[in-house]
């Protein structure tokens, strides 16, 4: 199975994700990429089962994504969502008429006994998008952010309460019992495996969840190509979502050795922005390698850049 | 509870059923009127519950349905269905945008453990309906068609085969089992009922469901009000749907003394086209009281005139 043996694993969330994995999907022949998604931000939602991570990635992949909002497809409407609301049903999580298409099919599928690997192949296959999207686990885990308000399920503190809460802690529901996806242990015990990208998502809840999935981080940290990390932070700021501001409430400096630090042992090499040069060596200093580029991806030439970067460094990076 | 002791009770399925149905609200008073509703075209369809019947009269009485079409929501759109069948899934059930609201929030609240009357009932009052629609039961009653080819689930031989198959019979699923709605006993044994009201529904496969659920045909004889139908024949061709197509199929005469004698004993009166009026004699050799007036109805005064009609015939019927 060529989708078990790629020459590259990206380990991405939503958007800041998808972007690098759009550049990383334009220079890999399909067979030699596959993607590792974050299903912890997955929710069950007016009875379907909405995979905000997998579908960005997917839409970004397909050309389907929406330029301007950065979230959901592109040419949508919105007769559903408005009927609903007219209906008293819940409309906080947008859903537009042809994002629905892909919830129903895949709940459907999902109701009648196919795992969500099978689903969302099946899905980016239909979508004309060629590398391996493989969910971290088939089996549900469920972010939930700790705020001094209480816990909330991810979705509920991301959406509907637009990150507002000060954040404490999170726990990922179910990842205890949660099983790693077999295709994605695959990848990464591949002796073709050249490298492993943590894409420049949240680290506290776009990448934590995969690593909390038993028997990941193991199967990073004994995989034998290098695990390079593309810094969130551009400036100590995050380019968008809520990174920066919860590294505030959690008292972790908005740093890079700080999210060198965050990764710990697993990781190899840290891609900094030009910005962030400065903290290249406090980086040094924790382990990791570092090489610094421009991070910030406005448009597809940076996408590509960016992937050119990240995979030039981490050939340097291999014994 | 005025719901269960309306003054007219009518017993509905489709297009036809509710033509007359929206006469009927015009004319009474909403505490006056309760419909009994056939859910046997019921069906689940992408994870959805469907209630084709419900929701015609819903859309009908709300002067929210499809002028054009027959069926479904006015100034629909259909990105959903579209985007559904590029992505494979199953389109042939055509399920626009804004019906799809309903569905999502129908199928939602009866997971949480609501009652499909009480679903109804909360989407007749968003919708300003004021008559009670009432299923003919909460337990689930699904049509099976039975033709040549084999047995047909309803809206497979309905809308997927669009009739063709030549039909040999029919079976109402779970309908054994099936409890009657208790509001319809309550209103059928209210001494303050004045008119059963039958649709001009097609007999096989809108009423006589209605008619399997244990209690409901013993509830109708047993009613102090008079049992009226209106006859869906008109000029021998049923004005929409199978009904025509299906008595051919069944050898039962296209004729109004073949609908008396399809309700039988539960008859007190029919209502005929003016076009039958021929065989008014006929059916009241078989027993019931006969009127005969214009039974198509084109214009909203057609349906207004019809219900003027049925009510007065009625009102003949009671001691």
């Amino acid at each position: 199975m060529s989708a078990t043996a790629p020459r590259v694993v990206a380990l991405t969330g939503g958007v800041g994700g998808a972007k690098l994995g759009l550049g990383l999907a334009r220079r890999l022949p399909a067979e030699d990429l596959a993607f590792v998604v974050n299903t912890g931000d997955d929710f069950e939602h007016l009875g379907l089962t909405i995979c905000p991570d997998l579908d960005t990635l997917l839409y970004t992949l397909a050309g389907e994504a929406d330029p301007e909002r950065g979230w959901g497809r592109r040419d949508e409407s919105w007769r559903f969502l408005e009927t609903l609301a007219a209906l008293g049903g819940e409309h906080w999580f947008s859903l537009g008429d042809r994002d629905l298409a892909l919830h129903v099919t895949r709940t459907q599928a999902l109701a009648a006994g196919r795992t969500l690997t099978e689903v969302t192949a099946a899905l980016a296959s239909r979508l004309g998008v060629g590398p391996a999207l493989l969910p971290m686990s088939d089996d549900p885990v469920r972010t939930m952010v700790a705020t001094a308000g209480g816990e909330l399920a991810f979705q509920h503190y991301f959406v509907r309460e637009r990150c507002a809460p000060a954040v404490t802690g999170f726990r990922f529901d179910g990842a205890d019992r949660a099983r790693a996806n077999p295709a994605v242990l695959a990848a990464l015990a591949s002796p073709r495996l050249e490298a492993i990208v943590l894409c420049p998502s949240n680290p506290f809840v776009s990448i934590d969840p995969i690593l909390a999935v038993p028997g990941l981080r193991a199967a990073l940290e004994t995989a034998a190509a290098p695990v390079v990390a593309v810094s969130p932070l551009v400036g100590g700021l995050a380019v968008k979502g809520p990174t920066a501001k919860m590294m505030e409430e959690l008292a972790v400096p908005r740093t890079a050795p700080a999210v060198a630090a965050h990764y710990g042992a697993l990781l190899d090499g840290l891609v900094l922005d030009t910005r962030d040069e400065a903290e290249a060596e406090a980086v040094r200093a924790l382990g990791p390698a570092v090489t610094v580029t421009r991070t910030l991806m406005e448009s597809l030439e940076d996408r590509l850049a960016l992937a050119d970067a990240v995979l030039a460094f981490a050939d340097t990076l291999r014994e």
